[in-house]
Order: C-alpha cells, then structure tokens, then sequence
C-alpha cells in the first residue's frame, strides 16, 4: 500500500469515505478528506513527508502544545474549473507566511518544496473532495505544531507540520454584523498579532462571544492602547469605503499580512478605485456613517473571501451600511473569484494549476 | 485494576517506573510520574475525573488545541518534610485562578472538588514520586486544552483538563541574567497577559531565544506602548529593591497575578519591609544602579520561587546587582520555602497537608 513519489512517501485508505459526506450540507471545516501530509521535525531537520490516511495524532501529555501555544497555521483553498481542472490562488504566498510565522514562534521553518511537494501531492489524491458548487471550495490546512516534551516553558526540539483539508461552504452565512471593540484587545505593538499563531485566536474567543451574545457575528479589532485605530477583525482584514475612496490599515506587527487583503488592493488598483491605505480611525468611520460618507465597510481573507458587512456596533449604538448596486464589494469578490476559479484572464499571474491527472 | 474512591475513577499502573528514573539528576519537567488525572468536558458539563497509568493522549487533526491556542495551565509543587508528611501551598489560589484564564480563553470553568479531590487523589497514588533533596518538589501541572474538532475559529465543544507531575530540581540553575526587552512585548492591554495561556508563552520564546543568544536566560518586559515600564519576566514576577524598600508592579491585565509574588508580599510586610507596589520605570532602576541605591533585583514564581537577579542588560549595557549578605531575596525565600516544606510556623495558613496513607 505503500508507494515512494517524488520523494513523498504515499499510503493510500483502502477505502474512501466521500460517499459518506453531504455535499449539499458541508458547512465550514467540519469534515476531512481521505488523507493528510505528515512531517515530522526531530534532530534538527525535517523528515520526509508522507501522505497517510486522515488519522488520529498521539502525542505524550506533556508536548509542549498543550501547554505553550507554540503552534502556526495557514488558511488555503483548492477550486475546481467547469473542466475539472484544480486551482490554487498564490500558494507560495501561503509558503511564505507559514515561515515568517513559524520564526516569530521560535519554531523551525519549513522547506518551500515539502510544503508544495505535500500539498501537490495530497490534492493529487483527494481531488475529487473538491465541491463543485457555488461558493464551495476546498479548504485547505496547514499548521506546525510543538510535539517535543517537557514541562520547562522553552521552545519544543520536536515539530509536526500536517496538511489537512475539508470540504467546505461559505465561512459566514447572510449579512455580518461586527462590533467595534472598546475594552479588549487582539494583539501588542511587538507582539505576534502579524503571525498565524493559534494563541492569537483563542484570546479573541472571549469578546467575541460577548459580541455574539449582543447580536454581532465577529469583532473589529481596535488598537490596544486607546482603542482609537480600526485593525482587522481576526478572521478577515477590514476595508472601508468612504466616498468613492477605498480605505485599509497599513500592515503592522499588530495585523495580519493578509492573502485576500494585498489581492484585492491590486485589483482595486486595477478597476481604477481610489486606494488608502493608512490608519483608520473609528472617530472618522462614525463621522463618515453619520454624514451618509460612509458607502460600505467589508471584510476580506481566504476563508471569508469579501464579506460585506451590513452594520457596525459602536458605543451601544448600531451603524447600518447602505445597500449598494454595483459594490466595490461584489466588484472586487467577482474579480477575485472569477480569477480563483479560472473563469477569467489571471493578468496577475496568481493562479496555480495542479496537476491531479 | 478499577476502583472508585471519592467518585474518582481509579486505574492504577501494573508496574511503577520510579526505580528508572535517577533522583540525582531530575533537571525541571523532564520525568513524570506513573499516574495522571483525567477529566473530559462533553455535551457541555465536566465528566467524572479518572486517575489513570500516565499515557499518550490521542486526537483529532482538527482539534482546535493544534490550531487555534485554547489551553491554560498552572504550575504547583506538592513538598515532603522530615517526616515524609506531603503538603501542597496554597492549592485554592490554582484553582481560582486556572478558571479566571479560563473563563478569558472562552473555555468552561473546572468544579473545585474536581480540580482539588483529582490532585489529592493523584499524590495518594504518585507521593513516593516527590523528591526530597534540598530544593527539589514535585512538579504539579494541571491544564486544560481545547480537543473539540473543526477548522471553524470559534471555540471548543469538548475540552481536557489533565494534571500531571514531574519530580524535579530548581528552575534555574545558578545566577540569573535578564534582558529588559525594549522591541518586543508580552501582552497587550485589554489582552490576555493575566491569564496562564500557553499562547502567553509560546510569543516569548524567539525574544528570549535572542536574549539567551547575548548571554541571558531571561527578558524583563516592559509595557508595549513606550517599553517604559518594568512588568513581568514570564516565569516570574519581578520585585526591584532600592535603597530599603521593595518595589514590585500592581497586577494589571498584562501581568500574571502569581501566586508566590503575593506571599512574598505578604512576608515581606510581615518582616517589617518598607513595600511599595506601584509602576516601576526602566529609567527609575538604571538610575538607582548608577547611584547605587539599587541593592536587588529578583523574580517570583511557583517554578522560579524566589531566583536573585546577578545582571540585567538594558540598551547594551549590563549592570550588576551587589552581592549583599542577608539580602531579602535570602530571606524571603528562607521564610517561603520553610512554610512550604514545613519547617516553620505557618501564621498565614498557607500550607495544605494532603493525606497519602
């Protein structure tokens, strides 16, 4: 069962469990394909990936990831055209990301040809997990974890680096509500909030289940020192519309470098709308709601793709966004998933076929 | 081999592995004992605890834990006297306190007398596991640790609390030389500082590895607004002396609310030190060491207990604390540890005696 490609080693499932998925209902992240890639880090390398049936990990209670944090992870997706071919959208973006991750969380980085070998490799078997329908995607996890042992609170000698993927619908369902946050913070100047660090996600849990209980879907992250500036809202970066000006927050040790993010500054860029990118204050979006400025505020990244947010909540007060024909939002989303999906030219050249023949 | 005792389930070791593990070279966390406490939070209430042979924990790929840093521990000692007679310091204020990081990482809170009858039960089985040379304890760490599957950023549906212990020696060995950080920073203001969640450590490891590549073991951050203010050392809290008083930073939600800096507090009131406990600034302590007005530095911790300072670098210079006789740092720790290991009176109540006959 056992067979040696391009240098990954490969063991198939004897049998699939697609036909025990319903692909009309897959919701987001919730089921997993076939298979996984696995490569371990021990003595100061890292072994050769193996593509294995989806399984179980067994780690000793004391590895360093139950108990430090020390995790990265990437958010990716696979598309399939109207002839089956399948995409990827700037995977080496991806690549990169993990490493300037991986760094700020003092773990190894990884070899760009294991986590593209790997990732090749895996689609190759589970293409056909691809959803076909509209909106649906591929949704593709890479993440390095501390499996080395030991309760003194130092960086793990041993790493996990897995690639797993799912199946899945759109990450918000309808219109998003956000709130705008006074009290609670994401990330620290000289932080990690500009990483993909698992500890980043957990501290935001909290406030947004405050936020959901007040009827809002996410929050929108504020600076932490007067909770003045506009960042991102954890899941996505934010996009401001005021005017025919397009408006985002300059990356920062604070905000992610996101994927979508940079996508759709050059696409806008290129439909010739008036770019900022420069701080933002909530002072000004509220000023810019209540003099009827502000036309749309949207959240963009790979799981939420462009995700219109339909009201804001500040101050115990909540700020509707006007309903659009023709929004930079669905411009923009059409733009990128046209290019994503290969139904239009890529004149940017980010789109990446893999070969599953 | 199951019994239940106290509604805790028990399942003991065939064979203890103690007789392999050399006494005489612990080193901190590397060994473990022959049992662990387990308990599992399903369909939203914590199960029945079970003592178990301590064994590799198996999970999803997709338990949030790897992906998403929703996990919390705490660090305690149980301690032997002259007459094999085990104690546990303060074991409430672990408790009250693993559930205040929990309930800001969005995990469930843990029932007291699972937490305190699941500990007493694992040292009845485990106490010949505590050492009991000078300086040596039985490392107690309880956690908790999102296991709930999903690729979705939100929190856990299932969680593992789990308490494991590791005989060993002191945390640090010999002097200590720390770093006053000036670009990086632990938390944010509004953030998840006061909380013992492991993403807290994994974002200090890559400062610290830099810090230990110039030389130190440690780095003292500082506020992560102007790096101005002296805060915590990770592992410790920090207690500045200038002149006769000693001077420790309040609490905040950047700074853990140790458990061992309040007992230090606490005597050190008791031995008639001057205390102060209010911001410290950076310039405030260079300055007292160019004046020779500062006479210690230390930090306070349940793994560091109290661990004098030698040097501390800052804006790449060191200076070196005085060698005094009779130092508080001395003295403290001698009125601290002589509580903990029974060799003294205990006028605060602090000592708990857990019964393992």
């Amino acid at each position: 069962m056992q067979t040696v490609s391009n240098s990954i080693i490969v063991e198939k499932v004897k049998t699939s469990k697609i036909d025990k998925v319903d692909f009309k209902n897959l919701s987001f992240g919730k089921y997993f394909t076939d298979h996984m890639m696995v490569c371990d880090y021990k003595n100061g390398a890292w072994e050769i990936p193996k593509i294995v049936p989806y399984q179980p990990i067994t780690l000793d209670p004391s590895a360093k990831i139950f108990h430090y944090g020390q995790s990265v992870f990437e958010g990716m997706k696979a598309y399939k055209d109207a002839d089956k071919n399948v995409w990827l959208f700037r995977p080496l973006e991806n690549q990169k990301r993990i490493n300037i991750s991986s760094k700020r969380l003092a773990m190894p980085e990884l070899p760009e040809h294991y986590f593209m070998d790997g990732l090749k490799a895996l689609l190759k078997l589970d293409h056909k997990w691809i959803p076909e329908s509209e909106g649906s995607s591929l949704y593709i996890r890479p993440f390095v974890f501390a499996s080395g042992n030991g309760f003194h609170a130092s960086p793990s000698d041993e790493y996990k680096f897995i690639i797993a993927c799912s199946p899945s619908d759109s990450y918000f369902a309808g219109k998003v509500r956000v709130l705008i946050e006074e009290k609670y913070s994401r990330s620290a100047d000289g932080g990690v909030g500009f990483a993909k660090a698992g500890g980043n996600y957990a501290g935001q849990f909290y406030p947004t289940q405050l936020a959901v209980e007040k009827g809002y879907n996410q929050v929108i992250w504020t600076d932490d020192h007067h909770h003045e500036y506009i960042e991102e809202a954890g899941a996505m970066n934010i996009f401001v519309r005021i005017n025919d000006t397009l408006i985002t927050s300059p990356t920062s040790d604070r905000i992610l470098d996101g994927i979508t993010r940079k996508s759709i500054l050059d696409i806008a860029k290129d439909e010739n709308i008036d770019i900022e990118v420069r701080k933002i204050t909530v002072k000004e979006v509220v000023e810019a709601s209540n003099n009827g400025s502000l036309k749309e505020m949207f959240g963009a990244g790979t799981a939420a793709v462009v995700s219109p947010i339909a009201t804001f909540g500040y101050q115990n007060k909540d700020y509707d966004l006007p309903e659009l024909d023709n929004s930079y939002a669905s411009r923009l989303k059409k733009r990128i998933t046209d290019i994503q999906y290969n139904r239009a030219e890529d004149k940017f050249g980010w789109r990446y076929a893999v070969d599953v023949n």
